[in-house]
């Protein structure tokens, strides 16, 4: 039940029903299939279990479907989370899932991470933003209804770009005041509407750290339940290293050179930098980095 | 003042100025300007103009800057769109724009489109998610603050996917009931949750088509204001091309070889299919995968 070193929160196996979800008959089946199994959040926060890591309980008889999301289905039958009562804003410092994420299996990570976003999107999603009425769950989880004016809302899951920019063998690493000390990582930013990923990336490196980018090519995604982003993680190439900070996002940012980034990756004392956790695809990002320049 | 055949709503050339979105005095500034525009819209539809092909007015005095989004500013000055009263639900079908886009210059129309995802958003949430009560304007129309509950709102931008998958010099296309006669474009399916954009597309393969896929490629990505969504364009492999149709989704689906994707793409009477406009990303999807080829 030891973790690997694996990207966070990626790598979900669990058939996601779409079809189910849609069929109000197939999904009453599955809230009453007896094998039907739920997945024990504290809160917004994971718990320790057997087997993939997670807890799970079986579905008590007797519920309302209106109050469960079905996560998915598999041999073992449909896995359900409740919408619990009383939960606070996830928002991003989240210290129980850190300390308990390593423990679990990557796919347990996954699919906890799924059934955090959906929770606290419904949590923070009660009332219709379109008339102010107060709205129903819908297809197992996955939409809310509005009876008064018609409206769905889908969870949301919000484009997030992360990039390192490039120069000349150097790329720029950047810390938040948040960090733990000696932290340095990827910069990032919301897609905003109106924009392409790539041009995110450029808008963000000029808005953070004052340079321009170009040539910026996509590198892998990552899901981040806190609450709802999707990371796009890329690198965009600078002709200028000239930085102009913008001190209300970093704290600080600096150009790294190859053997100061494998420093930071292998965890050497004196390295330049302290890199981000595998759980974070910026960690595989600063990797991907690395094994590019051979 | 004709269009090229670009990408659509791509290239967007203003500067969004963040830095001035944040600033109550800055932004109470640019709104005084003297030089500050506004765009015209015909409730979400654009309007033909001079210059870059949209409308321009100038704003009018003593307006109340809660009902207006700064666009971003240029060295003419600021731009901005107004919140208007009488918008309906902006949905994907808009038969307004697609006459016009190919008359406005690409960088015009990437304003165009950040403007309508904008205002839509804006009329469709104006109560907050999270309490029901009326929220107001906050930011130069980039978010919304809840006064009684102080939930902050940030518009929506969904991710999608979009993808060809491939076989044997095959790619898959698919054509939804809506479509023209003839017409047969890439599949494509929002990203849920939990999973990354690579598993998202394996996800909406096997869903609508059946079929399984590995090695996903991203290829490029688009913003495409119909209300908010952010085109993720990507080619995935598949071993067994033989398909299992969900018929809910998609009206028909075929495999093509290069040839009549060339064909296709030249307008050819006797292709296999009526491909895309290139204001859609699926078109340079289908010319990526052919310049691939080779």
């Amino acid at each position: 039940m030891t973790g690997t070193p694996v990207l966070g929160f990626a790598g979900g196996v669990l058939d996601r029903a779409d079809q189910i979800r849609t069929n109000a008959q197939r999904l009453a089946e599955s809230f009453a299939d007896p094998r039907a199994r739920l997945l024990v959040l504290d809160r917004l926060d994971p718990v320790l279990g057997e087997e993939d890591g997670l807890a799970w309980t079986v579905l008590p008889p007797g519920q309302d479907l209106g109050n469960f999301i079905l996560l998915g289905v598999d041999q073992e039958g449909p896995a359900f989370v409740e919408i619990a009562g009383d939960i606070p804003h996830g928002g991003a410092f989240a210290p129980k899932v850190w300390e308990i994420a390593p423990l679990l299996q990557p796919q347990a990570l996954a699919l906890y991470g799924c059934a955090r976003s959906l929770v606290d999107w419904h949590k923070r999603h009660g009332f219709c933003a379109n008339c102010g009425a107060p709205t129903g769950v819908a297809k197992g989880g996955w939409s809310r209804l509005c009876p008064s004016c018609g409206a769905e809302h889908f969870p949301r899951v919000d484009p997030v770009t992360i990039m390192l920019a490039e120069h000349e063998g150097k790329i720029l690493v950047g810390r938040q005041e948040r960090f733990p000390p000696g932290r340095y990582s990827a910069l990032a930013g919301f897609v905003e509407p109106g924009e392409t990923i790539e041009e995110a990336v450029a808008r963000e490196l000029w808005e953070e750290a004052g340079i321009r980018t170009h040539s910026v090519r996509y590198v892998m995604s990552q899901p981040w339940p806190f609450p709802s982003s999707l990371m796009i993680a890329c690198i965009g190439r600078t002709d200028d290293p000239a930085l102009t900070l913008d001190l209300t996002e970093l704290e600080d940012a600096k150009w790294v050179d190859l053997a100061g980034v494998r420093a930071a990756l292998a965890g050497e004392a004196d390295a330049p930098f302290r890199a981000p956790p595998p759980m974070a695809v910026a960690h595989w990002l600063l990797r991907h980095w690395v094994e590019e320049q051979g």
